[in-house]
């Protein structure tokens, strides 16, 4: 089993290739290569297996074709522009979410052909899908209107991979991913960066700033059982999987306000006083828009999963992000 | 008011010009341009106003910047290669119905930047972004889980141009056409051919082949309540519209068996001796794909219409495309 893990050095792409160097196979065959592509060489992961890294713009059609075509059974296609950044750069954002993606499922088509063979190709889209006056909880069947251009571009590429897996050039399974947290690093610039911050920082001593009131509700998963169902679509037999090639991955909807209480019943009071409230009326602004209600049912059909509760989503944190960094 | 209508040497763009020319306004506005662009230049139209065709191979990204960019208030995008082909020429498909359509926003876009304008862009998709299971009578906010590449196409520019919108780049506004029967001319080869066939052929005299059961039922419009529509979603204000920019037209549910008594009622027996039933597994095998049950609520509601009657479409078609050839 060849795997080749595009965007493989992000914060899920780092993780899901050391959950499969870890196991050494995926859907039951040994993994014999793990390639990890990104714009700059990825750090490298080993295990039962050592991962390669190599470079790659997925905006170079050529470049993208070329790598792809040396080879490979499942390709995880998570390189992205995230959300405020293709709403702020718009042109990048169509160029790597929408046209890199299809460079990238033509390329998978392309190896297909050489091959013989009709390789998988799971691709993260987001809840970024949904938008607009929808009925909640969100159903399978509902219609995306996205409003902003990541989700936008994210629902082009799920319909362009549903008609490349549906004209057998690929087996394409895309998962709407819900907000993953709590995501370690820094801060970044996204509207939903606080969603992480506040338990992230004041786990670690850090002060932060919570700028939504405690009500404010949204749809969640930890990154341990989001690389889970990363691997389990891997897993899935085509005929079960069926036409419909996107799916809404399972996730919990919780309240601002709940999270904190279960940080506090995981790690005391004291990460709870680091929190500032100090509502920011241009995050909600945004950030109300959101959707926090989705009915997952066909994921779960499927054996997807989403966590038992906020208080896992805390203590993955610590054992997965801050236990390991401390030895 | 500058009219540009991209395929406007096609079926509905020169039905659509015809209407313009003879009305001289659009949305209360006196037309002073009228430009049809398709691959050969269309043939032109007189009325109040006449036309100036141009020859445009969507396609061609500068060309199509270039046309569009001598300036234009409403666009109409009806340029597109239809199912059958789509679904046969999978490449040819992409480059037109997707490329294509994004040259076409693109360029909409940059003669904004370049005029300080937002120009209107009306864009005809079509009923086969449906397709799966889907609650019927589908209701405005059903997904698009479409399986031919033509319907994933169209799909794929719906959410461009809502994007596009959103962002106020551009006013677009996308119609989910029917099946627009009776249409004049020869049978093409799409799987739908049949459905105006069975009626024109007979109606001048000639023989045709029904390659469905009687009870086959479908989604229809006249080309002449399209055109209407066509004109009436560029007088719809912005605000009306709202942030969905894409709708499902009007149109009715009609059995096949139905239609041909319809014929009856307006034509007398001797068109209808003209058919012979013969059923072809493999056209079956396609249109029984397909969705017969809409709930255009949204477009009812913003003074979209549908025909009252079959016997409307038998009428419509002997009056605009077999009485103004006989005279
Ligand atoms: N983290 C979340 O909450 C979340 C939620 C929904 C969806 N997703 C999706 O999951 C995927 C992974 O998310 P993440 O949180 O790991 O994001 P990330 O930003 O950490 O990783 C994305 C990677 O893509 C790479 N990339 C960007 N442009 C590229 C290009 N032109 N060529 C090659 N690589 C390029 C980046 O360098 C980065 O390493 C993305 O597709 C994202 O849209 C994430
Ligand atoms: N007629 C129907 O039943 C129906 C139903 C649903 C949607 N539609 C849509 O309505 C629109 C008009 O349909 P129609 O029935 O008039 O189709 P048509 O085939 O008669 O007209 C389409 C025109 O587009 C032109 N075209 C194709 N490729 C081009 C390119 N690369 N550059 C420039 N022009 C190009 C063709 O030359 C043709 O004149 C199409 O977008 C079609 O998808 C039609």
């Amino acid at each position: 089993m060849r795997v080749l893990i595009i965007g493989g050095g992000g914060f899920l792409g780092q993780k899901l290739a050391r959950r499969l160097a870890a196991a050494g196979e995926l859907a039951g065959r040994a993994i014999t290569a793990l390639t990890l592509a990104d714009l700059a060489p990825p750090a490298p992961v080993t295990g039962r297996v050592a991962s390669q890294s190599l470079a790659l713009d997925i905006t170079d059609m050529a470049a993208t074709g070329a790598l792809i075509g040396a080879g490979h059974d499942v390709i995880y296609h998570l390189a992205a522009v995230v959300s405020g950044q293709a709403e702020a750069e718009f042109d990048l954002g169509m160029a790597v979410n929408l046209d890199g993606a299809r460079h990238v499922f033509e390329g998978a088509r392309a190896l297909g052909a050489a091959e013989g063979s009709r390789p998988m190709v799971i691709f993260t889209s987001s809840i970024a899908v949904y938008g607009g006056e929808l009925p909640e909880p969100i159903p399978d069947w509902a219609g995306l209107t996205p409003t902003n251009s990541y989700g936008a571009q994210k629902a082009a590429g799920e319909l362009m991979l549903a008609d490349y897996s549906r004209k057998g050039f690929l087996d394409g399974r895309a998962l709407r991913l819900p907000t993953i947290s709590i995501r370690p690093g820094k801060p970044n610039k996204a509207a939903s960066s606080f969603m992480s911050s506040i338990f992230r920082e004041p786990l670690q001593g850090e002060p932060a700033i919570c700028p939504v009131s405690p009500d404010y509700t949204h749809w969640f998963l930890s990154p341990r059982a989001c690389i889970e169902n990363l691997v389990h679509a891997a897993t899935i037999p085509d005929e079960t999987w069926g036409p419909r090639r996107a799916l809404a991955l399972p996730g919990r909807t919780h309240r601002i306000g709940d999270m904190v209480e279960a940080m506090r019943r995981v790690a005391g009071d004291a990460p709870c006083e680091l929190i500032r409230w100090q509502r920011d009326p241009e995050i909600e602004s945004i950030v109300l828009g959101w959707k926090a209600r989705l009915d997952p049912a066909r994921a779960l059909e499927l054996g997807f999963v989403a966590d038992a509760s906020f208080e896992d989503n805390i203590r993955y944190f610590l054992e997965d992000d801050i236990l390991p960094a401390s030895h």
